[in-house]
């Protein structure tokens, strides 16, 4: 009786050429935080339940893989900032602080299983994390990353927004709206989704009078910071205000480009620590993806943990979706592509041979498969065919004789040969 | 009231300069990997418990992590061997063989808690798997993979021992001694540990007489091929000398340093299911470490998933338990680790000088942190060192007035101021 392999719903599993693409991605974010200085993290998958859940409740805990192994109670990680609260809380005297970390790994949540929806998935995160204080100037290091980031991967143009927490809080504070605020956040957080129209329905659902809404649309409607000024006097607007030109003045001086960058005033981000700067991000042309990445500023990682003020700023980005949607957007086409640089295919018993141009080729710095395979010479060709070669290195007794390899271009259908001495001139890319 | 933020016993979490030489020793194993052509693979931790336990048995389903998830009954998984079965049978035809695949990832064993054993750590596997058959020649491959990785890790010397299972079982088969087989290569796998004389005492206790115990030893003393191919005339033995001879002369002819690999006929592996060439790798100072990079050749891959053969060859490296002991024996030391390059400390309010000379630095390859400590001069500078910074690049209002900035060798103490221009002339490592 044989099981049937397979795998979980809503667990990614990839096709080795897909995976090669997804882990390009996932380099390219990893060495663009350690560039910034970040310490890299990695934290346990498995936590004792009393310290995931210390904050979490509702959704969190519905969703979260939970079991008994011996006498504990334990929990598989949600999220990696949890996680990040404990090790700087119980580490707190080692530490040295503001402390950069970042960390790219695998979290868990049991959702209903839908499309693009994965029940295991990455997050690649980034926090600078400050003792008592922390300096604003790390609230434009974060843009600086993500702009960084989505240069190089290259998914066509993007747009980071940019707004502040206090603005919002504070304007709708002098409103007289304070009760309302995480009513009015969640509804103006999905104005790109739901709409202007369906926007001030649920505005007035929420019981806002017409000035109310009048002045709302306001400030959500502007585009810089000097337009909304003059919308409200109120010494946490203020604040916000200053603190977002700070941040935009920095982002100037860091030469990014005008393009990828602006303050929108909408974003508000569904979450209920954030407190100051919040980011997301989103691709111009794909504006269904939705924002590929976010953050922002929160006063304090760890307050169930430790009577420590630990202020921070941090950025996500949910790579396994991401992916998916990369994917089905046909933004990135993965089936093209080949682990190695060259693929040496043996046409001769003279193996001495073989491993010398073997061994050459990796001092080129070359990723260099061989195809052992124990069969003709068609079948060898269709093997690296099959692999996306671009370059097959072929070596019969015939190039043996003439201390040569002949190069086949598997793409261009060309072939020539070269010498020994000549292969190290030659570019594989 | 607080909860203490506390790691469960047995799960590694490294401190910040810890975890950088962790990652360096995991990419140098992956780079290498990658450089053969392999294919990264990246399966989910959580699997079907019937899938994960499909041949599993004893120790296994003991220490496995299993719960309940709505109807589903799950299990983390405890090796990467088994995903890889499910993989390469459940995509069998849409894989390209001999297909040649690495997987780093973590693991999870419900261990007894003791010194120095973890229940969450990394293996980092590589294997080739082919379909219906597999080529000798990726015998060789193995230790040629393992002997770049660890000339590139520097641990000091190591060797890499080979041997046939072939022989093994060809030789007792010949004395006779077929049924106790398992129980011979359990206590010749233990010889380097318990000596001679106790494996003698093992050898009689489960019946051996003098004269196969004679030859027994003469097998295991042996330290080339040429002394044993006389002692046993029998099919599966000379298939596996022919083996053997044939790993060896193919790293003869890929140049490997003969020093660093030996034929050892006492390396037999615990596990049932190798059946050619087997190996291990243990650093010459530190015998005590036990091998550290293990593997073999099996005939079947996923017998328990499919009819299909598919045979293969693979090693693995436990890199939790191994860099557990580099750190105790001493042989890295992971404090004195800096994730940046250098580490600017600025000293002025032009923060556009400031970001020029990060984006220089940037250009030159560096990874660069800025200090943005709302301190003093002093204080900034304990940032720095605290964080290992070998090199810190000053900026004060001086230097921005000479368009210069000074640096500091923090280990050398010494200083030294340079032009803009010539900065990019700096080295920094």
């Amino acid at each position: 009786m044989k099981v049937e392999p397979k795998t979980l719903p809503g667990f990614m599993e990839l096709f080795p050429s897909e995976q090669l693409e997804f882990d390009r991605i996932k380099n390219i974010i990893i060495d663009t935080y350690k560039e910034y200085g970040y310490y890299g993290l990695d934290t346990p998958i498995i936590e004792l339940s009393s310290v995931l859940l210390a904050k979490a409740g509702g959704e969190t805990e519905k969703q979260i893989y939970r079991f008994n192994k011996g006498d504990n109670d334990l929990s598989l990680r949600f999220d990696l900032t949890v996680p990040l609260a404990k090790y700087v809380s119980s580490r707190y005297n080692e530490l040295v602080f503001p402390f950069k970390r970042y960390q790219v790994g695998k979290v868990f949540r049991g959702e209903r299983n839908q499309k693009g929806r994965y029940r295991e998935f990455y997050q690649c995160d980034i926090d600078v994390i400050g003792d008592e204080e922390l300096s604003i100037k790390y609230d434009s290091e974060m843009p600086s990353i993500i702009y960084d980031i989505f240069k190089k991967l290259n998914f066509g143009d993007f747009v980071i927004r940019i707004n502040n927490r206090k603005i919002l809080s504070g304007f709708f504070d002098s409103l007289g709206l304070k009760d309302k605020i995480s009513d009015i956040l969640r509804t103006i957080d999905k104005l790109e989704k739901i709409g202007k129209e369906e926007t001030i329905k649920e505005l007035k659902s929420i019981n806002l009078n017409d000035e109310q809404i009048d002045k709302t649309l306001k400030l959500i409607n502007s585009k810089n910071i000097n337009d909304i000024k003059d919308l409200c006097d109120n010494e946490l607007f203020n604040t916000g205000v200053n603190e977002l030109e700070s941040v935009i003045k920095d982002l100037e001086l860091r030469n990014l480009n005008k393009d990828n960058y602006m303050v929108d005033f909408t974003i508000a981000r569904g979450l209920d620590y954030y407190t100051g700067t919040v980011y997301e991000t989103t691709l111009k042309d794909y504006p269904s993806l939705g924002s590929i990445c976010s953050g922002g500023r929160y006063d304090s990682l760890a307050e169930y943990y430790t009577d420590k003020k630990l202020p921070g700023v941090g950025i996500s980005i949910g790579l396994t979706r991401l992916f998916y949607q990369l994917m089905e957007a046909k933004i990135i086409n993965p089936s093209i592509k080949c682990t190695s640089d060259v693929i040496i295919v043996p046409m001769t018993d003279n193996y001495e041979y073989v491993y010398k141009v073997f061994n050459k080729l990796k001092g080129m710095d070359l990723k260099v498969n061989i195809c052992f395979l124990d069969k003709g010479f068609k079948q060898k060709l269709r093997y690296a065919e099959r692999l996306n070669n671009k370059y097959a290195i072929i070596i019969g007794d015939d190039e043996v004789d003439k201390n040569e390899v002949s190069i086949k271009n598997l793409k261009e259908f060309s072939q020539t040969s070269v010498s020994l001495d000549d292969l190290s001139n030659c570019k594989f890319n």
